[in-house]
């Protein structure tokens, strides 16, 4: 079996909030049409790329529960995975999930034989759980999903997968999880509004964060990252684009130059981990987890005494 | 008390085998004073700043023992000490300690008025145990040095202040373990071959990968992160030079522009780290360490199993 996974990152411009449901599968049709027709053994799609990021509004009733999925692959998107199947292309695929009483914002992992692989559920939900008027825009994911239970991998392609969402990446205990596990490619859907209501003095920095945090994710652990946007501006909200796929040297394969649909394809070759993994990152050999108490013991910060 | 701390990185080139450790002080008095005049608080050295990276070869009996030294502030380091007290400038200082019969590779702080703040004892000892002739040349840091305890945070300058050693800032453990203690200044002193013989395609990338991890700590912890390399071509290696002081926002502030003794200055606003400590990174709020046991439970992969 070859080591080399053909993925394109197929990076979704805005979704606005009439969109029908049946549109917006359309243009994922055509960028999964796109990746296939350049080789991809898998099209990763963003974060909740099914709808609007509705975490920007507070909304109640029966507007909110329009945008959940109660089953994936399921009755509204059944032609984009039966034309994955169709094509012998896998699929991960970012949206908001309803099971039963609960709600996650999960993405799915289908093999190319349309079987679902893996499903993960957002852990870290960024954000706020109640109406914050004084914003430009909510971000209400605490509000709208709980979280899911953990870090998981799956052979895939040939190599391990794992999957992380949107505000994940920024945290090295990600990586370092899935790692641990195996990963070998870690697929990563976002929306991420450039404007950050509580510190705007990042906002100028978002492209740069968004790379530093995937890249150092990647180098550290040896793996490839493939980070996925829904960009542009949507619902009046500019969100960052700069879908990207990181070897695991940390340098940038593949960028997307746009703030709409566009397809970014790279031949990831998985034994390329191995560079890292079995010389500078042997864990075994290197890693000193009798030194790293404290990231599993305490959650905040614990400073030192004051001086007296 | 001000939260700004004028911080100098003492970048020092290449200390010959024979240079003598007299010579050697007189440079980094000499360093020592123009961070002075330039309004450091702290001057920061590199790691094994007193004598050559004698790692690099396969040493034993008195030349060996003659790197070492037995205490710091002590005989040999002592006019760099007083003359740091008189100017009323703290110093951080990499070097070889020998504790009895135990032998570590160490960073010293000591304050404006002279007396030892911290002791760190390098944690992450990379390279290897054995002399390997088929290296050009050698890296026997698991040879000569045993590990520190782990690490630790101390109140210094107004604000909180770790250290960390070379290969330590490769780990994002290291930084992980420092912020939860609250550290707001991380100072790092190294010495990075830009050959890496077990995998000569990284060579290329040696900055790049030094930014990457300092920047990344940095942001991911919302702290200032200082490097400080032993620069230049030293015993006929070539080694990374790129110090540089980095903000909490990934940003490098200030970075040397030679492979030589050079300082750089930069005024490090601590009260920046609240920009990220109290928003997107408030560990309380949004760190979730019920999902990271694998960090500390597990020191190597534990890849799934084979498809069967």
């Amino acid at each position: 079996m070859s080591r080399i996974v053909h993925v394109a990152a197929a990076q979704v411009g805005p979704v606005e909030r009439e969109s029908p449901r049946a549109e917006v599968l359309d243009r994922l049709i055509a960028l999964l049409t796109e990746g296939a027709a350049r080789g991809a053994d898998v099209v990763v799609f963003p974060e909740l790329a099914l709808t609007p990021f509705f975490p920007r509004w507070f909304l109640e009733g029966d507007e909110l529960e329009s945008f959940y999925e109660d089953e994936v692959p399921g009755p509204s998107t059944k032609p984009l995975f039966e034309e994955a199947r169709r094509l012998g292309v896998g699929v991960s695929l970012g949206y908001a999930e309803r099971d039963g009483a609960h709600h996650y914002n999960t993405q799915v992992l289908v093999g190319k034989d349309g079987q679902v692989v893996a499903k993960y559920r957002k852990v870290h939900l960024p954000g706020h759980e109640e109406h914050e008027p004084w914003r430009p825009f909510q971000h209400l994911e605490r509000r709208y999903f709980e979280r899911g239970d953990g870090f998981h991998v799956s052979r895939a392609f040939g190599g391990v997968v794992g999957m992380a969402i949107c505000n994940d990446r920024r945290w090295p205990e990600t990586y370092r999880v899935l790692s641990l596990q195996g990963a070998e490619l870690i697929l990563i859907g976002y929306n991420t509004p450039i404007h950050y209501a509580p510190d705007p003095g990042q906002d100028r920095l978002a492209g740069f964060h968004n790379n530093l945090v995937m890249a150092a994710g990647a180098y550290q652990n040896g793996c490839w990252v493939v980070g996925v946007a829904k960009a542009g501006i949507e619902g009046g909200v500019p969100g960052l684009a700069e879908s990207q796929i990181i070897a695991p040297s940390g340098e940038v394969v593949a960028k997307t130059v746009t703030e709409g649909d566009e397809v970014i394809v790279a031949a990831c070759d998985l034994d390329l981990c191995d560079n890292y993994r079995k010389t500078l990152f042997d864990f075994d050999r290197y890693r000193l987890p009798e030194h790293y108490g404290l990231i599993t013991s305490q959650r905040g910060v614990v400073p030192p005494p004051e001086a007296s």
